[in-house]
């Protein structure tokens, strides 16, 4: 029942079999029912989530109650609301369940102490940081730079795991389009 | 003179003088006056750079010749085109001087011997990278939630260094709205 989680970390450093037990020790595994709430804004974000299996949303609300969705997450992605995760302060995203779906939660603290008992572990994150930041640089390109419609398509393209399990208004809070919008898009095809 | 970087190293790491001394042997000082450029998009990406002194600005270039600023990099930041740098393909961006400056730059090569022969670096730049995500993803939250108004405001509270020394119009190409548009904003004040 760990192995989607050790091939995951395998992807990017090797672990001993007492490495692998001890991070496996760390991790609780919470499910989470489609349309429950995994973490809610103002809720301390004390954990970061492994996808076992499913789909999760991360969504910003704003002053007039307008959700505009941050990420999505699939299995064997990693999520949570990062800033306020690394500052262990009240969350300002909340994170729900798109379907029925299984994490992984490891928390600040057991990472914290985790990047000292077994170092290469920085290696793991310095990794998915890493690649956090170069798919939020490409998406920051991406909506300066070109029309809702090709950002569509450009989405369904680069995620079409996540684009057959999220509902279109889903997609069109991603892209900061209104759905009305996107359903013209749509209907151009 | 590599005193700058050795202090902004020194906020996540610890290193003896002997790993200094490699560190600081790895790095070449680059001059570049204003309005030069460092990176040509297109050009191989090789090389990650310290701001030691004055401001550089990353921005693409669409087909409609429009450039979209991607970030601004005032002394003591970091700045590259992370995708390609980490990939090794020719820059989708392109790196200019806003002002006279000199940069520290390290070959991808020589960071990747680097996370060998100094183990630690991995957690300086898994800060790095993890403060990199961060702040893209507040600013996509910012982008999907806040008006172009706020944003402005947001901007010059957040970024008062870099907002003294670039142009009206590059700050409106990182906010991805016009320079008119940013003057009707700013006129309302």
């Amino acid at each position: 029942m760990n192995e989607q989680i050790l091939v995951n970390i395998a992807k990017h450093i090797s672990l001993s079999g007492e490495e692998s037990a001890h991070f496996i020790s760390l991790l609780k595994l919470v499910r989470v029912p489609k349309k429950s709430i995994l973490l809610k804004e103002g809720q301390l974000s004390r954990y970061i989530y492994f996808v076992d299996s499913g789909t999760l949303r991360a969504y910003y609300t704003d002053k007039e109650n307008k959700e505009s969705t941050i990420m999505f997450a699939i299995t064997d992605w990693w999520i949570t609301d990062m800033y306020c995760f690394i500052n262990e302060i009240p969350a300002m995203l909340t994170i729900e369940a798109v379907e029925n779906s299984s994490v992984f939660q490891l928390s600040k603290k057991d990472l914290d102490l985790l990047y000292t008992t077994t170092p290469k572990f920085e290696k793991f994150f310095r990794i998915l940081m890493q690649n956090a930041y170069i798919r939020e640089q490409l998406r920051m390109i991406e909506n300066l730079s070109l029309s809702a419609e090709e950002r569509y398509h450009h989405f369904l393209s680069k995620y079409p795991q996540v684009a057959k399990q999220v509902t279109q208004k889903q997609i069109a809070s991603y892209l900061g389009i209104t759905p009305e919008f996107l359903s013209a898009i749509r209907a151009r095809r």
